[in-house]
């Protein structure tokens, strides 16, 4: 009998991005699977189907597993590489849930949605790292306070590996 | 019989404001029930009480209501000028309930959490309006575009009268 | 400056019902009117229109309004006699907002859909009031306990004023 | 790259059961288990931990994992046995989750919150599968319809392993 307790972490970004974008999101999620962690995300496409992809890429242990909170009724929202569908029927609703489920999440580009899942993070006291070179609500939030409640802020990552480094520390305080 | 089918225009805010803050936000609710459309909100203190309350006061007319979808379960929640109390049990997501309500939004101050709504209402392709002298989100985002999905801005209103005439042009264009 | 603080009562039951069932509905919409309480149901059609038509017809006193909890995005959902839609996006989820939000609850013959929130209400702790000759899961389970966490039963209502009076008593009681 | 792609099952039932009750939930765990699914449940304890235990124990593939749907905003509600919590922060709504996400539904024992997501997995049209003698609302509804929108009954399972080949192959008829 062996039970599976891995951290969760977000990926949060657009479902349509530029190229380097999407690779930087793949590399991440394959920092995801590296620290052993599961990978949790609205499910779609762009930054979400990069990163699924990129976890299951650099997998090298079954226990974990990349989610997709999905905003649908069905799965027919989920990118090809989600293995845990989770389809809510919520809308962007779901959004709350994603950030509530995360221990940390990391902010690649993005639009409104992104924005929402961002404050939201952040009003829950979750870790966030955003990628400065990923353009968006990332880029322009990242080393930033959304706002007085917290002492820290948006942590800069320069690079996935700096991004996943990050959240490793901060996953490790809240033992 | 006599069907009162009025607009529904939601204030977001912080639930802790400084009193100049509180003043602009029961203006608003003043020019919401004039224009007799129903006020919908979070629910809870500073900006949006302060909302209730100046719509309260200045109602003439009786088939309009002030609304406050709660995080809670109970109406604890709920600040004493909440008519029609909307425990939804569902913390922050119900700020998707809001906007969603919502046929317009005016925004004062705010942190993560009016952000949050922001963020929603943009995505949801609801009028924005956002008082620039109140600080916080409102106001750094006032005249700004959130992301490039809308061809309009959030609307800089610099006074209450000003946020609520935009919104009157904004409802009186999608009918 | 006047408050008009009213009791919320929800009635539940299906989008299509036959002409009786639909009567009934109508008048315990009337009826609660007549006690100046806000009728909330889900907004759509069947027992849920002819509810919030009786209750429109009945009608005196302006301050009382009929809310519809949406499980859509948009007001497409909405019977012609909801007067303040709430599109929550969630789909049947918002059966628990319904119910959350309710002060007392009177069912009417119902489906799956109904059978949800009779559930919901009995666990929220809500008092319920089925016709018992309304059909569906309303008439199974008018006079029945539900599980055992509750002493009382669901008050089986021989008609819409009984059920009303059975209200009125326990709103009374809760004060 | 391999991702795995397994069925999600649904065990619903109560938080506080009788040993009995919880030995066929551990069964069915187990059955879920061998079967390669994925688990998911309400996340708390009672017939949830019981089922999670069995599913843990029995489990010989790692791809596999038991996921908590939680009502709280926490993990503390979470029974030991969950490897992946959703803190949904929804409250019961976050029933209408489990039976959207679940391909198919196990139902034992079990009191209001049951009833709801017996009613929502009819209501989405899933495969339900409920223990004759376990007591509560399975064993009320254990070969009945729900309403009559379905051409199908709850499926009435003397055993966990009636019940698991049930959805083996309700399962395999919707691929």
């Amino acid at each position: 009998m062996t039970k599976v307790n891995r951290p969760i972490v977000a990926v949060i970004g657009a479902s349509s991005a530029p190229d380097d974008v999407c690779m930087m999101a793949a590399d991440i999620g394959a920092e995801i699977a590296r620290h052993r962690w599961h990978l949790i995300c609205g499910g779609g496409d762009g930054v979400m189907e990069a990163a699924c992809r990129g976890f299951i890429e650099a997998r090298e242990e079954p226990g974990i597993v990349t989610l997709g909170v999905l905003p649908t009724e069905d799965n027919s929202f989920a990118n090809p590489f989600v293995e845990v569908p989770i389809p809510t029927g919520m809308g962007w609703a779901r959004n709350a849930v994603i950030t509530r489920t995360a221990d940390g999440v990391v902010a690649i580009g993005g639009c409104s949605g992104t924005l929402s899942e961002i404050a939201f993070a952040w009003q829950m006291g979750k870790p966030i790292a955003a990628l400065v070179k990923s353009g968006g609500w990332s880029q322009k939030l990242a080393g930033q306070k959304v706002d007085g409640r917290r002492q820290d802020k948006i942590f800069a990552a320069q690079t996935p590996v700096e991004a996943a480094a990050f959240l490793a520390g901060a996953l490790s305080d809240n033992k």
